[in-house]
This record gives structure tokens, C-alpha cells and sequence, in this order.
């Protein structure tokens, strides 16, 4: 499989530029087959510290009305907190890029993800992209997800089959997701014809109900980024179906992260229902998803349910005391607001699971909404203790 | 040192009831000399999931127009999520303990700390109540102290000389340390002369420069209470010197809870200064307290600033990429938004400190704001996994 170039128009590849100390891909290439620019769509983190690359990504969408050629990714540097030097080197990435391919700088995303404060490489980065550019073709996909990988152990990628389009993507992003997002990076590609206005809408949509639905520690990345083009190779397609493509498309890579979370064990799905509003359920699933006590508990495979009823009640959305029930996948552990006995053996069974259900129920209204996280382990802290 | 009886007007008591496994103390008393009724004031939790004993609390301070005779606390069980028999549990703990001291049911307050959604084994509090109001005297301060630790590794107390008047305090809370407050139970006595309109706001000032500027993993517990019982033995005080003296004992018993938090392996004190506002600066501080990731690099040992200024730059405050600055102690490692090189080796021996302090100046005003937080390590999750 080769991904992200599935739907017509479009080649990648990557190549180790020395990046990486493992002597791993670390930068990567996505283009349009002929290097003319297609229409593009892209999310961006909302972090202040928004890092050199957004910055130049933004700059450059604008620049050239939504048309994308290229989108040009290493991996093992943020280029973040690196103040004019950072945004001078991810521009000359672009520019560099732009001119083996024979675009325009301004038709180039540039991405980075990594460690922050460091200084880029120039001097890999200049001596790899030429090789970058000439290793394309279409059957570059599975280099161009394996060189924007840092701490994933796996390739994220999905292809979906349309009935007149495809859609292809791949991912990175193991640690740090939250919305709005993550140190993730998402690109999406299709062979659908859409204008950049028509694209961007469902980007932000299929955004929304995926990746700004998982959170992994809270964190906020300085990098996060999603990015669409479309070829429009395959002509129109059904503005319905392709928003429903797009939608499971970023919540398959989203569960993709989730299982693949740095240092993790298992990933949870908290679901509240029977809130006020969907507003609230959202909210409070996003308070249990972060709640540091609650996931140290499911790390340890124990459905301490009074955690989750605590960081319900503490989160500041409507609740009553006495009228919430919890369950862990079909086992009730708590109705009316008190405990309910359950089969621990058949619990013991539930948390072998990699994917644990959560479900907290209201009996208050309609609201519903669903957060995506992990649970917190001693190989989260290894992971994230010092490697700076 | 008997702190909690060291103002005049005061007796403590702790007896072991059997809650704990181990056989320690788990049931303590604080009452007045007399049995007499004195001003009080209360601070409870903000959680809708508050516990039985909270609501009961809150009933009875009420009911007896803010004066207290005495407060009974057990530790390992915090009655919470136990509905309407947990209700009735936490008022008989308190009729039993009025029969016993010879007061009126409503001028007692009851806590509980423990966990949640487990019934109080009510056995053993009937039987426990006589002994500890039997135990009673002017030097059972150490062993009132020592009934409410939970997962508390050391008492804390402290005392606070005056010029005219004497304040004495206890306080347990080794997790789940947050504002509004956190599962800490803290009680303050004085010899000073106020009434319960007159301590009430300063009790909120005190709690809000202390116990609500700590937070350990961001979650709020359903047992929160700080309650100041006031015997008024020293006649009135000079308004300013109790309140300063009131702020400086609670935020002695934060430090202590913080440096005793479980798990934990360093005190963080993280200040952000610079910003626009204090509300602002506050909420960045506190941001950074909860970052799971700075946390972890904590633990390690690790100055990785860029975790910190990552999640100001995310927390929403006004925020200049290209003005901030970080420290660590007197070490710099950022400045204008950019790294700044730094003495590794004098950087690993301020990590060796138990307490460490980050400074985050943002350049923009004069709003500035301090949070007490601790790391996240092994430790924390070996605590946190699993008990119940």
C-alpha cells in the first residue's frame, strides 16, 4: 500500500537526511505528479508558540489562494522557539523544494516535528531535499509516512475507495495530542475535484470529530498540522459522501495515534451521554479523558469509577449526584449515583482489551460526546521524562 | 508539639477504629476545651459530586449560625457517591460525637477522606466515636494530625506565634491537589477573637494565596474542607497581622502537602510574570503545573523549557513568541523566545533540590502569579494505579 498516493495525481517518497540519529527517514515529500499547484486545505495548532513551519505554511496558503504543489515534512526538529533564524530556515525549505520541482516557494507547505528551542540542521536539510525531490514517484508512500514518524513505532496510513474518488492519508503523532490537536501531522489526499473554499469547510469538520476528539496529556503541540489536497483527477464527487469519507478517514488515523500512543498501554474511549448538550458531554469526556488519577487507574486495569465520578462533578457542567450511572463496556459499576457490584473477573477479562469503553450516563438530556485518550503508565513517564 | 491545641481553648484526640488496615489512627477529634460552641468558618470543595459529610458540613455550620464545638474526621473512607445512607452515615457521625462531647448535633462537622463509592463501615465509627471523645486533651494534637493522613507519609502541622493570639493548624492531602483545593482536609485553630462574618472572608483569603494556588494532577476531590474554629481566649487581634499570619500558615501546610505529595519526587514552583494581568499569569502558571509533559521532565530531571513555553503559548494569555523568557532557579535557558546556553552541570544540581523553581517572563505588563505543583514519575503512577 502506498497510501497517500492511492488517488490519482500524486507522487511522494523520503529519504534519511541525517535528522535522525538512527539513520532513519526523517524528511519527507508529498507533490502533484506534473508539480502544478491543486487546490489545498489545511488546519493549523491554535499555540501561540506556533512554530516556523506553520508560520511559512499559513504565509504561503494565503500567498497562492489555496493551490498546493508540495508539502515538504522532516522529522526530529520542531523548528519551534527558534525565533527569525527558524522562520528564514523554513522558508528556505520551501524555496528549495519549489526549485527542484520547478514551482513556486509560495505552492510549498513546510512541515517540522521534533524536539523545540533547537536550531535546524540547514545543512542536511539543503543536502536532502534534492534527493527528496528525485526519489518521488508513485509508489513513495509508505517512505513519505515512514520518514515524518518520531516516536510512532508504526506507520499510520488508510485509503478509502470511493464510488468515483478515492481519499488517501497518513499521520504521525504518538505523544502531546489534544485539541486542537496534537504533535501530529495528518495529510490527506484525493483525487476529487473541490476548490480550495469547497475543502476547507470539511477539513475543519472532519478535524473536529477526530483528531480535536483525542487527547493524549492535554498538551497543545507548537507544530500540529493537517493538510488536504485535491487532484481533481476523478471529477466531482458527492459533496455528502465525500464528507463521510473524510470524517472515517481522520478518525481511523485518529484511533491509529491513539493505539500507537508513546508509552501506552491502552487507548479509552470515554463517552458522556444524557448531558444538557452535546457542549457539556464534550466537555466533561475531555475532563475524565485528562484527569491524571483516572488514567494512572486504567493503566493499573482497575475501574476505579470514583475517579471519573469525581472529575464529572468537579468539571462544572450540570450533574446530579444522585442520578449518574458509569459503565466499563457492558459492565455497570455505578447507577442512581451509588455502586453497583460487578463480576471483577469479567472486569479483569474487559481491561485485557487494548480499546476500553467508558461510558458515563447523565439522566439529565440529550447531550452527548464521545473524547478519545490512553492511560498513563511508567512507559509514558520513561518516554517523556528526559531526552532532551 | 501539639499544634492544632496549641492556641488556648482547645482539645484533640486520635484513636485507631479500624478503618485502616493497618491498625493506625483513623478517627479524629478536634473540639473546643468546654464543649462550648465557638465562631467558625469553612471552605468546602466546588465538586457537585461533594461527599455526604461536605453536605452535612455545610448543613450544620449553617444551622448553628457559624459556631462549632467540634469536628470529627475519619481517613480511608471518604463517603462519597454513597447516596442517602451515606448521608445518614455522616449525621449520625455527628449525633454520636454531640451525645459524647454533650454539644448539639449541629455545632459538629464531620470530614471523611478516603475513597469513594464505598459504604462507611458504620460499625466501626460507633464504636470508635466514644474512644476518641474519651482521648481528648490539650496535647492529642499529634495524634488528631496523625488520624487524617491518608497516603501521607509525614503529620503536617504548624504554628504560628502572634502578638497577642495564637493560630494552630493541621492539615493531610498527598493527592489530588487542585484548586478549588484538592482531597486535603485542613483545620486551623486560633485563641484570637472573631466572629464567624469576621473569619469567614479571611479564611477565603487565606485558602485562596494557598491551597488554591497548589495543584498536584488537576483533579478536584469530593472531600475538600479547610474549617478555622476561632476560641476567642486572647481577646480581638489586630485585623492585618491575623490575616498575614493566617495566609503564612496555610501556605506552609500547601509547601508541606506539596513536598510530601504522593509519589512525587520534587516541589515545583512555577511563576509566570511579565503578562497582562494576574488572572492571566495565574492561569498560565497553572497551565504549566499540569502539563503532564513538563511534569514528566521534572521527574527526569530535564530543563526542556520548550515544554513550558509550548503550553503558555497554548493556554490561550496574551502571548509574544519572540519576548518570552525561562529560567530555572537563576538559570537561564530562554530568552526574547529563543534558546540560551547553559551550564548542564549546574542544572543538574539544582534538579537535586527538592523544591525548584521556573520563571516564565513574558515581556508584556506587570501581571504576575505563582502555582505550587509537583513532578510525575514512577512513583506517582505506582501510588495511582490501582487500590481500590
Amino acid at each position: 500500500m502506498s497510501a497517500i498516493t492511492s488517488p490519482r495525481g500524486f507522487v511522494a517518497s523520503g529519504v534519511p537526511a541525517g535528522l535522525k540519529k538512527s539513520g532513519k527517514l526523517d524528511l519527507s515529500l508529498i507533490a502533484t505528479e506534473d508539480g502544478t499547484a491543486v487546490p489545498a486545505a489545511a488546519v493549523f495548532t491554535a499555540n501561540k508558540l506556533a512554530a516556523a513551519p506553520v508560520q511559512v505554511s499559513r504565509a504561503h496558503l494565503a500567498a497562492a489562494s489555496g493551490r498546493v504543489a508540495a508539502v515538504i515534512t522532516n522529522s526530529a526538529n520542531a523548528n519551534a522557539a527558534t525565533g527569525a533564524a527558524g522562520y528564514g530556515d523554513a522558508e528556505q525549505m520551501a524555496t528549495l523544494t519549489a526549485e527542484h520541482l520547478g514551482c513556486a516557494p509560495e505552492e510549498v507547505l513546510v512541515c517540522s516535528t521534533g524536539l523545540i528551542g533547537i536550531p535546524m540542521p540547514m545543512d542536511k536539510i539543503t543536502a536532502g531535499i534534492p534527493a527528496v525531490v528525485v526519489a518521488r514517484d508513485a509508489m513513495g508512500g509508505n517512505d513519505a509516512a515512514e520518514a515524518i514518524m518520531t516516536t510512532d513505532s508504526v506507520r499510520k496510513e488508510v485509503v478509502h475507495q470511493g464510488s468515483t474518488f478515492r481519499i488517501g492519508a497518513i499521520a504521525k503523532g504518538a505523544g502531546m495530542l489534544q485539541p486542537n490537536m496534537a504533535t501530529m501531522l495528518a495529510f490527506v489526499t484525493t483525487d476529487a475535484e473541490l476548490t480550495p473554499s469547497e475543502l476547507h469547510p470539511m477539513l475543519r469538520t472532519a478535524v473536529d470529530g477526530s483528531f480535536n476528539r483525542l487527547t493524549i496529556d492535554g498538551a497543545q503541540s507548537t507544530n500540529d498540522t493537517v493538510i488536504a489536497l485535491a487532484s481533481g483527477r476523478a471529477g466531482p464527487a458527492d459533496p455528502s459522501e465525500f464528507q463521510e469519507a473524510l470524517n472515517a478517514v481522520c478518525y481511523d488515523l485518529a484511533l491509529q495515534m491513539a493505539d500507537d500512543a508513546e508509552g501506552s498501554t491502552r487507548t479509552v474511549i470515554i463517552r458522556v451521554q444524557g448531558a444538557t448538550d452535546d457542549l457539556q458531554a464534550l466537555h466533561a469526556a475531555r475532563a475524565v479523558a485528562n484527569n491524571q488519577l483516572a488514567k494512572c487507574s486504567w493503566y493499573g486495569k482497575n475501574a476505579y469509577w470514583g475517579r471519573v465520578a469525581s472529575e464529572v462533578g468537579a468539571c462544572g457542567i450540570d450533574f446530579d449526584p444522585d442520578g449518574f450511572s458509569i459503565s466499563y463496556g457492558d459492565i455497570v459499576t455505578a447507577s442512581s449515583g451509588v455502586a453497583v457490584a460487578y463480576d471483577e473477573v469479567k472486569m479483569g477479562e474487559y481491561f485485557e482489551n487494548r480499546r476500553i469503553r467508558i461510558t458515563v450516563d447523565l439522566g439529565l438530556g440529550g447531550g452527548a460526546g464521545e473524547i478519545i485518550t490512553t492511560d498513563l503508565g511508567h512507559g509514558y513517564v520513561d518516554e517523556n521524562m528526559g531526552k532532551s
